[in-house]
Parts: C-alpha cells; structure tokens; sequence
C-alpha cells in the first residue's frame, strides 16, 4: 500500500540524491531542496520534518539504490568468484547512476569527521557492501577459486580502492575511462580462470 | 626574509588544515577559524580576506607540506621502481600527518561539483602527484622493472587507489589497519625483485 505522501516522498527524494552527490549532504538545506525541486519548503518541512531527517531519508534512499543495482542483480550468480565478479561489474556500473557519483564516498569524505546518524548510516552501508564482497573472497578462496595464499580481508580492501579511485576520477578529474580502468584492475586482482592448478581445500 | 605577518599566517595556516581535514574546506569559514585559533576574525580577515581566499590558501599550505613530505625526500631515490616504491612509502605516512586525513581527497569530494580556484588547486595537486608516478612507472618499465606488458598509467590507477582506500578505511571506518594493507597492495601491484628474467627494453 503505499500512499500519496510516500509517492511524493519518494519523488523529491530522488531529486535529492543526485543534488547531494554533487554538492554534499551538509549544503543540502530544506531551502536548497525546495529550489530544485519546485515543491514549497513547508511541504518539505512535513515530509521530512528536519535537515538531519532529511540527510538520513536520502542516505536511506542511496542506500535502496544500491541494493537494488548492485546487490540484489547479483544473488543468482553462483557464490564465491563469480559472484565477486558480478558485485564488481554492477558496483562500478553504479558509479555513474547519481550527477555527482557515489554518494557514500562523498559523503564519507565530508562526515568522516562529523558524528550522527547520517555518518552512522553511510558507515552502515559501505560495511555491509564490503562485507558481502569478503564473504564471497572467503568462500572463493575455500573454493579453491583464490589461491591458497590469499587474503580475502586484502583482496577485499584492494577491490574496494579501485571503485573509490574511479569514483575520484571521473568525478574530480572528468577522466572518461576511469571505469575501464577499473574494469581492468578487478580483472588483475581477480584470477582469470578457475586456477584448476589449485585443487579446492576444504580443510579450513 | 620572514615579516612577522608571514610567520602568524603561516601559523594560523597550521591549525586551518587540521581543521579542514576534518570539517571541510567549505565550513571553514574566518569566524570558525577564529574559534579555532584563537586569532581575531579581524586579524584573520586582514591576513586572508575572504573565506575563498582562505581556502585557497590552506590547499597551497596542505600542497607544500604534501611536497615536503612525500615528493622531497624521494628526490634522492634511483629513477623508475625505485623511487616508486619511496614514493608510495612516504604517501602511505602522509596520510595520517593531518587530524581528518588527506585533505586533498576530503576537498575532491567535497569541491568537485563546485567549480572555482579551491578546486582547481587541489585538482592541481593531485595531478602533479599522479604525473610523478606516472613519470617513474614509465621509466620502471623502459628499464625492464616492470614487466613489458604492463601499463604505467593502469599502474598508477592502482597505485593511486590504494592511498584513497588507506584515508577512507582510517577516516570513516577507524581501521587501525589501513595503512599495513596499503603497503600490501603496494607490493602486490609493483613487482618485488628486478624482474631479471626480463631484459632491459630500450626500443620504446
């Protein structure tokens, strides 16, 4: 059921997640939100009460974004390698879906230093996206589809450098193969084939 | 030759970093840094002028101690892998010289849908840094450190992202581990030996 006010909700919320991936969450006022929207502050004000509410509405809504995209495409892929690949092909489609890029790395960038509920909502949402990736370098490993000697924790933390990296240069620098350049790192940090050369070790 | 007014601004400029680092370039306002300094905003405005100006003049501040701490003191390392390596090494310990971390990839999220001279410094510094890397990864490879097949500028993609992954995992997330992994990567992504096996190329 959903109900008129949510669907207007959901419409202003939309346009609030692309003007905050390029001018942060802090700008983001009601005031600033009714400007680019052209629905009036006070109707704002009864959607989303205040700015802070509002802050964690559109993290929220990211966050929605990103299950929806990247996540939820994924979980018919079989577990382990194939899925770490498929996460990373729909992860770094995703960069592009909001004007101003991620809204978790920008916002991480601006309230990294600033503690609240918005904070805690990113924070939240970067740890269960790494965390599904270390999940399946776990089992990949186990597989038997990572050698033996890997890290998964390190494959993890390299996997995700490269998505911040492209985000950074496509929207700092306007470089326009910052994600072929991602591409082609998961492809180096992930083995090619299944390494048949390592039997499967199910002993850990 | 130091007039009195240098030093005081260039202390002032010491405390506006930190703070930066933490609370953005665009929050800094002369009435924040005021607090902050315990410096008149009178005085602040006389040494700084407007609160554009004072951005301007912590990214050049932040470029110099970027320069003196990372691009310096390899100045002195081999060409090519080498000085790679001392570079990544003493980038990987500036990012923990400022409270919030490096301010230029605060400042790239935070500045880069807001076009003006602060973003333009700081798009200034991060190319300058990437263009050494890319200068040394060239020359790694003309001199057989790196393998033939490989390329500088999808090496410096990597290199690159393992420094904005080091700041996001610390900032945000509280890592304590961060810059070990960095270094890890670093050295999954440069070869460990001289790559003997393959011969010097001097055709390219």
């Amino acid at each position: 059921m959903t109900r008129p006010g949510d669907e207007r909700r959901t419409q202003v919320l939309r346009t609030a997640v692309h003007v905050a991936s390029v001018e942060g969450l802090e700008g983001l006022t009601l005031g600033r939100l009714a400007t680019a929207t052209a629905v009036p502050k006070s109707a704002l004000q009864a959607l989303f009460g205040t700015k802070e509410r509002l802050q964690l509405a559109i993290v929220d809504h990211a966050a929605d974004v990103f299950r929806r995209s990247v996540l939820t495409p994924s979980e018919d892929v079989a577990d382990g390698l194939p899925r770490l690949r498929a996460l990373m092909a729909a992860w770094i489609d995703y960069l592009v879906i909001f004007d101003g890029g991620c809204l978790f790395v920008a916002g991480a960038s601006e309230l990294d230093g600033r503690p609240g509920p918005a904070r805690d909502a990113i924070v939240e949402a970067v740890v269960t996206g790494e965390r599904l990736l270390l999940r399946h370098a776990v089992l990949a490993k186990r597989l038997g589809e990572l050698p033996p000697e890997s890290d998964p924790q390190q494959v993890v933390f390299e996997l995700h450098a490269v998505l911040l990296k492209a985000n950074h240069d496509r929207q700092l620098l306007g470089r326009a193969d910052a994600l072929d350049r991602a591409r082609a790192a998961v492809a180096r940090i992930l083995p090619a084939g299944d390494l048949q050369e390592n039997p499967p070790r199910t002993s850990e």
